[in-house]
C-alpha cells in the first residue's frame, strides 16, 4: 500500500510545474485523473523529442496518471468537471487567472458543490499584484527571481541553470501546498484554495542569498563553480580533462593538503583565512589537480574523507553504480514505443510501499472508464458527448 | 488557523536541507522543536554573515521554531529525546547513517515507543548503496547529480547554479515525504520511516534532461542562457548594459519581429525552423536589443505580450513592486539584532491563514518550557540535567 492511496486528484494543468506535482502525488499512491483537450491534449505531447505520437517530455511529468479528454469550452464538458469535482479530493489548474471562472469552474463554484475540495491555481505571477495578468515561462522566472543573476563565470554574464528549476521547484512547492491543505482538512473537514505564483516560489528560494543581502547589503558576485563563503569549494579540471568538485571544511583541510602535497607559507587552517587567501588556494589546488587523472583523484580524496564528486554528465550519473543500486532508473511500457526508461521518485519507505514507475496515459485513454465508473454515465450518454465533441 | 497547526515535529537536523523543510512546515502551522547541541547549537549559527551571536544563515532556515538544547551523547539527553518522541508526530534527523542507532534513537527504537511516529533520515547518499558511507555537500550533489554539467557558457566549463539547489530541493522533497506519510497515517494509524538521499533527490530532478537522453541518447550541450529545444529563449544585453530574458513561442514570433523590426529571408514561423536557424535568429535579436534600453524593451514586449523579464539581481527582485505587493518580504525581531528582514513562504490561501514570518529561536531558549510543559519535568530535575550538561 502507498501512503496517498486514499486520495483522488482531478488535474486540469498542463506543461511542466503542476503535472510534475501531480505525478509525484500519483507515484506516492494518489489516483490522478488528468483532463486534456480533445484532439491535441497537453501541448507537451507535441514537444520534441517525439516518440510514436507522444513525447519524452510528456512522459517525464505524466506517469501513473489516467487521462480523460474534456472540452472545457463546452457546457457539457464543464458539467463533467463539475460532477467529477464532487467526487475528488483535489483540483489542480494552471490556466491564466480568470479563465476557469468564465467556464464556471473556479474555486468559488466548485467548492460550493464540494466544500471539502482542495483547489490549487498555479500561475506565473499569482492571482493578485501588478503582474497578475502577465504570462511567463520557466526561464523568465529564473531571470526575474534572481537565480540567473547569481549563476555564471566570474566576470561573465548571467547563466541559466541547465534544468527548468523554476518549473520543477514550483511543482515541489505545489505538492507541499496540496498535502498541507489536505492535512488541515482532516481536522476541520473544509477545503481551501491555494493561489500559487511561480515567481513567488522562485523568490522564496533565495533564502541564503537574501539573508546575505539583508544582513550586509551585499550581493555575492558570480563565481563559476566557487562558493562565496567557503574555500575550497570549486570544480577542478583533472589531467584527463574531466571535472571534479571538491568542497572542504576545516576538518578536511589538513588531509587535503597532505594527500595533494600542498604547502602554503601562511596559516590557512580556518575557512576565514582561506576565503581571505582564495586566489592562492585556488591556484595551487588547480595546479596539483591538473596533474592527476580524475579516477585517481576521486580515490585519493575518498580515502581521506574529503568530500569530492565527479561532475557527471547525464549519461554518467544515470549509469552510476550507486544510482542504479538505489533503484532510481526504471522503465514503463507504452503503446507503440515499447519499454521506455524513467526516473523514480527519491523516496525509500519502511512502512509503505515505495513509489513505483508507472506508464503515462494515452490521450483520453481513460475517458469512458472514468465517466462510467465515477459518474455512472451510460454508453449512450458517452456516445452523445463524443458526437457533440464535448469529450 | 493554519493548515498544519495540529502537528508537532521534533527536529534533530542541522545546516540547510532539513531545517528548510521543517521551517516550511513550521510556517504552515506545525510546532517545530529544534534540538541543538548545548553550547554551540546548529553549526550554522557560527556561519557568516554573523549577526549578534547568531547568523543570517541560521535565520534563513530556522524561523518559527522552538529551540531546546540536548546532549545526544549522554544517556539523560537520549532519554529526553525518547520521551519527546512519544509526544510528537514527526522526527527528522540528518546524522550520518548509524549515528542515532548507537544513541538508541533510530527509527526502530523510537517507533517501538510510538508506533504512530513518522521518521525521516536524510543523508547525502541514503542508508543503503555503495556510497552510503560517504559525506557530501550541496555542491558535490549538484556536481554528481548532473545539474552542473548542464549549466555553463557555450563551449565553457561547468558552472554551479548560484543557489544551493541540492539542499533546497532536498528540503522540498523531504517536506512532501513527511506530509505524505502523515496523510497515510490518517488512514492506517501507523507511522513510517523515510530514507531520503540528497543525491537521489537531485537525480529525480533530471526529468526532461533524462527523458532526452533516454529518447535520443543525446545530452544537451551547455548553452549559457539558451534553451536546447526552443528559439528564442535567451538572455540579451540591452543598450544600458542590463540584461533581459526573452522566451517566445510560435504565437509570439510575429509580434516580436514586428515590434523589433526584425526581418528574415527565410520562413521562421515555427520553433522547429528557428531552432534550425538558431545562429541567425540570435544574431539579429542581439543586434536589435543592444540598441534599446532595458526599461524600454520591457515595455515594448509587454505591450505585445511576448514573455520577457529583467535578469534581476537580488536587490532588484527584493524591491520589485509585484514581490512587495505579494507580501513576500517581511521581517521578525531578534534579541540583540532588532528587526531583520526575511522571505515569506509562497502560499496564499483562501480557507486558511497564510504563512507568517516568525522569529528564529535563541539557542536553547525553549528548553525549560518544553521539558516542563511537554514532559512534566520539575525545576529540580531540569536543574540537575543542566548541572550534568545533558541539556
Amino acid at each position: 500500500m502507498k501512503p496517498l492511496q486514499h486520495l483522488t486528484i482531478l488535474d486540469l494543468s498542463r506543461v511542466l510545474a503542476c503535472p510534475f506535482a501531480s505525478m509525484i502525488l500519483a507515484e506516492l499512491g494518489a489516483t490522478v485523473i488528468k483532463v486534456e483537450q480533445p484532439g491535441a491534449g497537453d501541448e507537451t505531447r507535441a514537444f520534441e523529442p517525439q516518440l510514436a505520437q507522444d513525447s519524452a517530455y510528456y512522459f517525464a511529468c505524466n506517469r501513473s496518471k489516467a487521462s480523460i479528454t474534456v472540452n472545457l469550452r463546452q457546457p457539457e464538458g464543464q458539467n463533467i468537471i463539475r460532477e467529477l469535482a464532487q467526487k475528488v479530493d483535489v483540483v489542480v489548474e494552471n490556466f491564466p487567472a480568470g479563465t476557469l471562472g468564465r467556464h464556471g469552474l473556479d474555486f468559488a463554484m466548485l467548492s460550493a458543490l464540494n466544500p471539502r475540495l482542495v483547489y490549487v491555481s498555479c500561475t506565473g505571477f499569482g492571482q493578485t499584484g501588478p503582474y497578475a495578468h502577465k504570462k511567463g515561462y520557466d526561464s523568465v522566472f529564473q531571470a526575474m527571481g534572481g537565480l540567473m543573476s547569481l549563476t555564471g563565470e566570474k566576470g561573465g554574464g548571467p547563466v541559466k541553470p541547465g534544468l527548468p528549476i523554476a518549473d520543477l521547484t514550483s511543482g515541489l512547492w505545489v505538492a507541499i501546498g496540496i498535502l498541507a491543505m489536505l492535512s488541515g482538512r482532516e481536522k476541520t473537514g473544509h477545503g481551501a484554495h491555494l493561489d500559487f505564483s511561480m515567481l513567488d516560489g522562485q523568490v522564496s528560494l533565495l533564502t541564503l542569498a537574501a539573508a546575505r543581502y539583508f544582513a550586509l547589503g551585499e550581493i555575492a558576485p558570480r563565481l563559476g563553480t566557487q562558493h562565496p563563503g567557503r574555500v575550497p569549494s570549486a570544480t577542478f579540471r583533472c589531467k584527463d580533462g574531466k571535472f571534479a568538485h571538491i568542497t572542504a571544511s576545516d576538518q578536511h583541510w589538513q588531509p587535503l593538503c597532505k594527500v595533494l602535497n600542498l604547502n602554503f607559507d601562511a596559516d590557512l587552517s580556518t575557512n576565514e583565512l582561506r576565503v581571505e587567501h582564495r586566489d592562492i588556494v585556488m591556484l595551487k589546488l588547480n595546479e596539483e589537480v591538473s596533474k592527476i587523472e580524475r579516477a585517481k583523484l576521486l580515490q585519493m580524496l575518498d580515502e581521506v574523507e574529503v568530500p569530492i564528486g565527479p561532475v557527471n554528465d547525464v549519461a554518467e550519473i544515470l549509469s552510476d553504480a550507486h544510482v542504479r543500486a538505489r533503484g532510481l532508473v526504471g522503465s514503463f511500457d507504452y503503446p507503440g514505443v515499447g519499454e521506455f526508461k524513467a526516473l523514480a521518485l527519491p523516496y525509500k519507505f519502511l512502512g509503505w510501499d515505495n513509489p513505483e514507475i508507472g506508464a503515462p496515459p494515452t490521450l483520453g485513454g481513460d475517458t469512458e472508464k472514468v465517466l462510467a465508473d465515477r459518474l455512472g454515465y451510460s454508453k449512450e450518454k458517452i456516445a452523445a458527448l463524443k458526437a457533440a465533441k464535448a469529450i
